[in-house]
């Protein structure tokens, strides 16, 4: 299974006590005690000893190392109450980031995060990205891109790696959007190097909703290790994290909710299927059961989004109808899904968390209804993340594999 | 997660380069070499420390320990052309078992099963379990198992632990049946003292299904390491292999397949919900569909049973149709299932198997409309194993269990 490196534990799991993944895996360790302290932080390397259980000696020539590659910094610790010079404290370093990037159907985005997660700058720009021409996208997208490279470049701030998000199925290997049908694309190879000219340490290639779903991980509590993200836009995707990391399954393409069967008898699909519940509570679904659906030549999609959400407030059918019925599918689709995982909490984003107050009650009682076990133990929630949550999500995800490895960077 | 421990590397990932982890992580790969050369092997302590890469000093000791655990024990190897006294091999000892038990809802089963992972004897005994009280279902397994303890003894077989699979949700620290509504055990704590009386140093409680998915997986090709299990009986269950592993999702009851709806607006479920997969394609639904129903003092299910195929075989209907809508039915589950999984491959046990020739047309043809691209790829396999495999998968993974963390042994 493609999934992110999982701390010390993957650095040390693939030889039996080889000196080289020893020290792997403790570089890791002694970063995790570095990024675990935040902004509080700021340990001595007697500080970071004692937590991660190595020797002082080991810290030291591990420590050595993180400066080396840029990821640490030592910082001086005044403590109050303490007399002579104050001792060298050690923290992430503030001046190193990742771009975060997503192509969205309705917008591209680009953001800089930095190694504490923190999204440092942003740019979004509204862009109708259904049925277009990769390379047209991508290079709206490199313009993006170049803006907060200098940004960055500006403000000191070097970019270790980068990612970027999709609403379809990718090989992240290859770089390549495998199936985007909301975007058009499919077998779509991206030349990633467009968006960040050089060569860069890192670059990786997310499912929107997988990335959305890392993303929302940094807002749970820390013993919530396991959920389902429910991502509504044009499509519906799912990103799955068990045990606080994502599940991708096999090929990657776990948590395709939005091809889960809700209606045996029901609408064709998009992926050629039938009565999926993208097919009810998909974004254009919802619009055309409300009499809002797309007229060529006609307003976009934000203007009938925009005219759903004033029918909503008047309870004018037959947009009440269209939400209540999206909430039913997505109560039963839910139902099946959190038997298959084994997972209670659900989190919805996108046009979900917008609809929330229409959408919960049909979705409540819908699950009541066909699996009321589950309804007993679930806990569905809705995601404050907004348009910027994948990409910072995919940027995470890398900063995450530079500090579980910083090898690479020591070199 | 609760999952089986996956050789050195769970052995070796809780503290960085601490001397004893690296001991019994290098303890399971010496044992893992040994077992990996099954019936071919009697390794020389030179063969096991070339291929695992360990010292032979190391090895010499780490051997010494496993004889001391009794996993291992030595024997003459003569090769063909050599010269001198024959080396010393090494081998699994045959002479140590472990007992798998399952209690079905038709039936009870025990059998042992040695280090090799090989069925050494068993025995199955028809016992009708719907509504039984958990004590008296007890009892009678006790009385087989001490009918296997006593063949053991009498073989000079040791017994090293045991499992015991049931038709239902398990809390596995607690040896409790948390819901087994075929069984109508509802959080019954079971007294396992009562199935294997010495304290021994592994007893594990497996759900039948998850336990069916690690025998079939013994069956799979070396590449198919992602495969959902379906194990068709009164109820409905699924085991979920991921990387070779069983993946059993946060509280360990993933892969209710029984229970993902199917149909909305469908019949009422044992669960308490509504439209289950179970209430199409489960035992006594089709037997209901097909006027077989269970009637108070009438024909035992077996007798059904075999009237279904007797009608089945004529073409009659109700018959043939109630198993194309189970088939029907399956394909919509499974279809939603691979989607949210990322597999390709199920396999598909019980009651499924023996129905193959009139449900398999139907769920391919449903597959095929509710989800062609997964139809292209999907391999749909009938698992050969019978009535013993949920004991074997069981007991199999207690022998892995013992195989990986042999330290438990070495005391």
């Amino acid at each position: 299974m493609r999934q992110p490196a999982s701390s010390a534990r993957a650095a040390a799991s693939s030889a039996p006590g080889n000196v080289g993944d020893v020290r792997k895996a403790n570089l890791a360790r002694v970063l995790s005690v570095i990024a675990g302290t935040g902004d509080a932080g700021r340990l001595s390397r007697a500080d970071i000893a004692q937590r991660s259980q190595l020797t002082k000696a080991s810290v030291s020539s591990l420590v050595a190392d993180l400066l080396v590659a840029g990821l640490a910094i030592e910082i001086g610790v005044h403590r109050d109450g303490e007399r002579g010079r104050p001792s060298v404290g050690l923290v992430l370093n503030p001046a190193r980031c990742v771009m975060g990037m997503e192509i969205n159907v309705d917008y591209i985005a680009a953001g800089l995060v930095d190694l504490s997660g923190k999204l440092l700058a942003h740019e979004i720009r509204p862009r109708t990205n259904h049925r277009s021409n990769s390379g047209e996208v991508l290079a709206a997208l490199g313009e993006l891109s170049r803006n907060l490279q200098e940004a960055a470049q500006s403000q000191g701030l070097a970019i270790l790696g980068g990612a970027l998000a999709v609403p379809g199925l990718v090989d992240e290997e290859q770089f390549t959007v495998l199936q985007a049908p909301n975007l058009g694309w499919e077998g779509q190879d991206l030349d990633v190097a467009a968006l960040l000219p050089e060569p860069k340490t890192r670059f990786r290639l997310f499912n929107e909703a997988n990335a959305s779903a890392l993303a929302q991980q940094q807002l749970m509590e820390a013993q919530d290790r396991d959920f389902l993200f429910v991502s509504g836009e044009v499509g519906i995707g799912g990103g799955l994290i068990i045990d606080a990391e994502l599940f991708v399954g096999p090929q990657g393409h776990a948590g395709e909710l939005g091809h889960v069967v809700i209606a045996p008898d029901g609408k064709a699909c998009s992926c050629g299927g039938r009565g999926c519940l993208e097919t009810v509570a998909g974004q254009e679904a919802i619009l055309a059961a409300a009499n809002l659906g797309a007229v060529a030549d006609s307003e976009s999609r934000q203007e009938r989004i925009g005219r759903l959400y004033q029918a909503l407030e008047t309870g004018a059918e037959p947009a009440v109808g269209a939400v209540a019925e999206a909430g039913k599918s997505l109560g039963i689709a839910v139902a099946s899904a959190m038997r298959l995982y084994n997972v209670s909490t659900v989190v919805f984003g996108g046009h979900f968390a917008a609809l929330e107050q229409w959408l919960r009650p049909a979705m409540e009682a819908s699950l009541q209804v066909h699996a009321p076990s589950i309804a007993a133990q679930a806990r569905l929630l809705c995601s404050p993340l907004g348009q910027t949550g994948a990409l910072v999500g995919a940027a995470r995800s890398v900063v995450g594999d530079l500090l579980e490895a910083p090898h690479q960077l020591v070199g």
